[in-house]
């Protein structure tokens, strides 16, 4: 008896991985895309809850309905978790700790008040639509999306570091030239004021109004107009390579030396001379 | 007699289907000239409508002359259909539609007062440039742009598919750090903002107060201002892609040295001079 | 008697043309120099004069200078105009209409009072400095640049087309949904606005405060931020292609078919086949 | 006696100067480190002293905090010449300058009041992480970034004086076509304005309120936002020569086949298999 019950929950186990982790099946592309709207269903009821008109009057169904998809996304948690040979891997992955954050805020507001607004972070769940979509050709093109950032990481690192310093011996002057009057009440928000100024996105809520602290805000403008061209060519520069280099095939292993990096019309391995 | 005037109806619509649908004769491109001026003519008149001062004085006129231009555009549009032998693909069609469109608003306005500025979709039919421009250089160009943003899409929805994520994200923690004293009243509102400053725009309808919503703003913009290298990189690649290939053929090889490196027309080998 | 005078008159005109045109004489960079420099106190002045505190207390001062920077700049005028054998060029010329243009709006001032403003147009005189520096290296790069944006051209004014629409069918929408107390007066304004929002500018002087509006603004600004990669990968492109070129040198002539298109490293002509 | 004095001075000397000039030795690590987590606390001390609230409440605390560094930062200095063979290279050099510079402020203040801000001047010294980072790919990154923004300088300072001029005679129209009533209130102000909306900054601080006007802030946008497209296609034009260079060599040419398109390492010619 107890064998049957067992060995049952074994199979019900095995379904029900296949159909939360599985893609293939047709009840587990259903399941993904049944959480997928869920997520985006809980994100919007976060929202709806901030206004304060359709808040009034809807609060009890609010309330409701984020209660039933905090339950569902704890049954799946649990489910995810004791279907799993191995969950450890899961519960400390990117995502596993991103599910469990989903469905935390919804509990704690039992205690702390307010804290529901924290459920908003379940919009990340929305990143699980890459896990859907693993079509290869789209899976490709978020790699190489990847790989240009990460290739020119350092470079934007060095360039960000230089802006900093930038920002900070500019705010200052500005603290000094333009002073409280005029908005710039303390070197901190000068620098806040610089950075508003030199990325051109400009709020207008701290202007400069001395003839000298404008003259200085122009010379900061020009440099933010000119210096975006700076990440760009960096990031661009990278995708070139990166696409262009479909010139460069490394499908083409050498069966002598196993060298993998030969030019697209490559005849001859350029490692060893062998042919290819 | 009933033939002769079928006959003459028939070298009607022949007649007439070479002055609308042709672009060759004098009289073809004459039509779309004036089709064009009409349209423009019928945009702005929707426009001057709309000013207070102005519509108040020329009230009569404007009214007047839409109407002459909506005729003349139904008859037109009449006249499209008419002289087709198959006038159901252009009905469908993206043109046909928008050509419909832009009579029905002037119509509707005598049951629904005030729909008369709808008729500024018309400015849809001023895409018609590109069909009387149909020089071939001038279409290779749109052609280019619009293969080089097709190939670039999917990277481009990626991106952005991580940006709204990051939006919503960013837009509720404003929403809790500056609360509504500085206008983030709703969590919707805060994302508006996130929006805002991401695409380096910054309105300054609604700015940070506290130090720490300035600080995550400054975070923002800089992210803004660093991010905008991925999606001008993504399509700078595409285009530079198309535009060297378009130099440089890598298909014709030399017979004699097997050289690959030619100009596009290149008829004789630049290595060794051997005919190719 | 006659003769000597007109000789003289010959030999002052050949050695004023020599110092006015030449720019490898000591004297000829000397009075270029100054020119430039009397150009950019000309400027400098016209400012100065609309400033309301500087003009009430200098403003005897500012228009003696003015006047005799004139007077310097009319006798330049006539002297270029006598030193040469066929002076309709010049006066037909670009720079000879912004010399005769930069001396006019004193003049102008005997009669409207204010006109003296348009002084300012003798900036476009600074472009001289180009002309000036005639390096070999620097009009390269001048010219590398016209040349990039004049092959981007055709593709930047498809471009700005479509996006000229947009802006009239947003704006038009916009106007419908925001209507007059957010500040969308009309149909023109509210294009305005959106050329403002879409070119990422933000001045804030005109807001959404409907939630449809702001959704729309988001959208707006998004379309903007994702399609200013459009105008910088044409341009992009262009000079990625023309920096490339250097592959591509177009001094080696064939000597047999006058081709001048080869690759860098070419032994052999690519139109006839003989040696280079 | 004194001989001995002398030789544990030397020895002394050398020591110093390998913690402080040495980045290989632990010690030498630990005090770039130490230095650096110093130069950062200044800097922020100068800021939180501006803050009028913190300051208020911890003035004392800040004052002789900042006291400290900067008697470490006197030693230091005096240290840095005292160890070197040579101090009149270091003195003049631009670390040299900075580090005088940066201890300055304090010991002016006790002079002129207020002159402590200055201090803010040490976050140039940030820069010395790139010293203690020599890490060679990392300054391979630096040199790349800047030897491109060197390469590319010559095209961007003939953009920016066509900028300059373009904005001059912007700024004038717009001062005479606006007036005072819009904020125009000089042409230095016009100009101001220009280069704010140019840069696609837009404070909202100064906007047009005449359709004139708006019209041509519609234009001047449209041209920044077109128009960043320049400097951005020169610098990614220029990193993109120098990233694709890297990756394909054209020196080594196939000595049987005359094939010239070669991956940087290659030692067999990919077309022949012959060894290069």
């Amino acid at each position: 008896m107890r064998n049957v019950i067992k060995s049952k929950f074994e199979i019900f186990k095995q379904k029900t991985h296949i159909i939360i982790y599985g893609t293939n099946t047709a009840a587990g592309r259903f399941f993904d895309l049944v959480l997928l709207g869920l997520i985006l269903l809980s994100v919007i009821l976060v929202m709806l809850e901030t206004i304060k008109g359709f808040d009034a009057n809807y609060h009890w169904y609010l309330i409701r309905l984020e209660w039933i998809i905090t339950f569902f996304f704890t049954i799946e948690y649990v489910l995810r978790i004791i279907t799993l040979k191995k969950p450890k891997t899961y519960i400390l992955s990117f995502y596993g700790i991103i599910d469990l954050i989903a469905i935390l805020p919804m509990y704690l507001s039992f205690f702390v008040a307010g804290s529901s607004v924290f459920s908003v972070i379940r919009a990340l769940r929305l990143l699980r639509l890459f896990k859907i979509l693993n079509h290869p050709q789209f899976s490709n093109q978020s790699t190489h999306l990847r790989d240009s950032i990460i290739a020119s990481r350092g470079r934007i690192l060095v360039f960000m570091y230089f802006m900093l310093i930038s920002c900070i011996i500019i705010g200052s002057v500005m603290y000094v030239v333009e002073g409280e009057q005029a908005g710039f009440t303390s070197i901190p928000v000068s620098i806040y004021w610089c950075i508003v100024t030199l990325t051109t996105v400009g709020f207008g809520d701290i202007t400069p109004i001395t003839p000298l602290g404008q003259f200085i805000a122009s010379f900061v403008m020009i440099m933010g107009y000119g210096v975006i061209a700076v990440p760009t060519g960096i990031v661009t520069a990278e995708m070139a390579k990166n696409t262009l280099r479909s010139n460069e095939s490394e499908n083409t292993v050498c069966q002598k030396c196993n060298s993998s990096k030969h030019l697209n019309n490559a005849k001859f391995c350029q490692k060893c001379g062998s042919k290819l």
